[in-house]
C-alpha cells in the first residue's frame, strides 16, 4: 500500500493509472475509521481495479465552535485498517496543500443544502462540496462510493457531479449499525457510557416510524410529533433537527407520497449524531 | 471537423482521445468569432493533438439588462472559420443540456473578481467560472487558451484551476488589435461609424500611459487622471471604470511596483468595450 501525501504527486499517479486502462475507485474519509468506512472500502475494491482512500479532516466544512480541533485522530490505525481492508493507495494531504496562501476558490450547491445540516451548520457543505471538488479533481476516480449516513451529503454530491458535469459514478452505500443499532460514526468515540441509551432514541425512533408508514400512516407531521416526543424522552437527547423531506429536493414535505427521508440529527452529550431512514420509492419525473 | 451538440457524447469522445494517449487543447467562445479567437485557436492547434473549440453564449454569465439575447451569433460563418483554422471537433451544447432543470451549483472565485468587471457585472464571473468548470469536465483538456484582452477572466480562471486543483494548463495569448488599434471584440460589431473615434480612445489611452510609465511616472493615481481626461475627451464615450491593479489580486495600487494591469471599461454607444495594458514584471513571492 502506497501512502501519498503530496496533491500533485496523487494526481501525477491517478493520471498514469488511467492512461493504463484502469478503473479507479475512491472513498474519500476523514479518518478514525471504522466498519461503515470499511464496509465503503470493500464496495470500492470490487468497483475498480485500483482503490484510492483519502484521510483529511477538512477545515473548511467545520463551522467556527465545531469540533475541527478535536476531531478524533489515529493515522497509524487507519493505516493498519486500509492495508487490511484492501486500499492500494492512501492519499493524506496537508492543509498548506490543500488551501495554501491566496485560495479562494469555492463549489456551492445551493438548494438541497439549505435544509437540516445546511441550515444547523452554516457554510459546512460548502466546504464538503469543495473539498469534494478538489478531491476528485486529483484522484480522477472513475466512482466514489459514500455511506448513506450523511443523507444530505450524498444528495448534494451527486447534485454537484451532474450539475458541473463531472465524469464519475456516486454509489451510496447503507448505515452500518453497532449491534445496538447506534448507526455506526467517528463521533460516537464522544459518547459516556450513561449517554448510550438515550444514542439510541436515534435509530429507535426511526423504527417507531417505519412502523407508523408500514400501517399506513403517511402524515409527515403526525411521525415527527411520535418521533419528537420518543427522543425528548430521554434525558441526554437534545433534537438538532427531526424532519421528513423530499429526497430529490431535501425540502420538508407534509405528505409522504414518493421518495422522502426521515432525517435526525440529536445532540447527546458532547456529540451531535445524526442517523435517517428512507421512505418509499423515488417518483418517476413525467 | 465534427460538431458535437451533446455534452455527453463530447465527454465520451474526449475520455477516447484521452485513453489514446492524445492531448487536447481547448479553446472556449461565445460565437461570432473574430482574428483574436482563430489566433487562439492556432495557438491550440500547435499545443494540442486534438482541438476543440466550443461556441456557446452562456447565459448565467449575463446579469439581468445585459446583451444576452442580443448578443450577435452566426454559426454558419464560425463553424466556417474554426474548419479553416483546424479545430478538430466543435462542441456547440444547448441551454437544455448544460442547465437542466434543478440546476443548482455554482463555481466562485471569491476575491480576484470584486473588482474590475466584478463590480460592474455582479454574478458575471461565477457564471463564467461555472460554465468553465463544467466545459473543462466534459472536454477533459490537457491545455487550455484564453485571450488577455478579458484580463481579469483570465486571472480568475488560472486561479479557479490552481485552487480547484483541476489538471490543465492555462495559457494566456495576446490581444489581438485590428489596424487602427481596437482590441477585436465581438461586440465591436456594436459600433456605429460615428462611434469609431470615441472607441479608439481606450487603445490610445493605454499608449499614453505606456509613455508615461516609460518616463518614470510610478504613481497610479496620476496616471489614472490622464487616462480618465482622454477619454472623456471624446463624446461618444462613458467610463464605467479605468483602474490600475495588482495583476496577482487584482486590487488597485496606488504605486505600480511589481506586476501591474491598467484596466478599462467603457461604454461606446450601445458596447460596453474593455481593454487593457500589463507594466512591469511579477513580484518574486519570497
Amino acid at each position: 500500500m502506497k501512502v501519498i501525501e503530496s496533491t500533485g504527486e496523487m494526481q501525477k499517479f491517478s493520471e498514469s493509472m488511467r492512461l493504463a486502462g484502469k478503473k479507479i475507485a475512491f472513498v474519500p474519509t476523514m479518518g478514525y475509521l471504522h466498519d461503515g468506512h470499511l464496509m465503503l472500502m470493500r464496495e470500492g475494491r470490487k468497483q475498480g481495479d485500483c482503490l484510492v482512500s483519502s484521510i483529511y479532516v477538512n477545515p473548511t466544512q467545520f463551522g467556527p465552535g465545531e469540533d475541527f480541533e478535536k476531531y478524533p485522530r489515529d493515522l497509524g490505525r487507519d493505516l493498519s485498517l486500509c492495508e487490511e481492508t484492501g486500499v492500494d493507495v492512501v492519499f493524506y494531504p496537508s492543509n498548506d496543500d490543500m488551501y495554501p496562501r491566496g485560495y479562494q476558490t469555492f463549489v456551492n450547491v445551493e438548494k438541497v443544502t439549505l435544509n437540516l445540516c445546511g441550515a444547523s451548520r452554516p457554510g459546512h457543505f460548502r466546504g464538503v462540496t469543495t473539498v469534494c471538488a478538489k478531491l476528485f479533481n486529483i484522484v480522477k476516480p472513475h466512482v466514489t462510493v459514500f455511506g448513506k449516513k450523511d443523507f444530505q451529503q450524498l444528495v448534494t454530491i451527486k447534485r454537484m457531479v451532474a450539475d458541473l458535469n463531472m465524469d464519475l459514478e456516486v454509489v451510496g452505500m447503507p448505515t452500518m449499525r453497532e449491534p445496538d443499532g447506534l448507526a455506526m460514526s467517528s463521533r460516537n468515540t464522544y459518547l459516556k457510557p450513561e449517554e448510550r441509551e438515550s444514542a439510541l432514541s436515534l435509530s429507535r425512533s426511526l423504527r417507531l416510524a417505519k412502523n407508523l408508514y408500514k400501517k399506513g400512516e403517511r402524515d409527515a407531521g403526525k411521525i415527527l410529533q411520535d418521533v419528537r416526543s420518543f427522543i425528548e424522552s430521554h434525558p441526554h437527547a437534545k433534537i438538532d433537527y427531526a424532519k421528513i423531506c423530499d429526497t430529490g429536493t431535501m425540502e420538508d414535505v407534509e405528505r409522504m407520497d414518493g421518495e422522502t427521508v426521515l432525517a435526525l440529527a440529536v445532540r447527546v452529550g458532547l456529540p451531535r449524531l445524526i442517523d435517517n431512514y428512507v421512505f418509499g420509492e423515488p417518483l418517476d419525473i413525467p
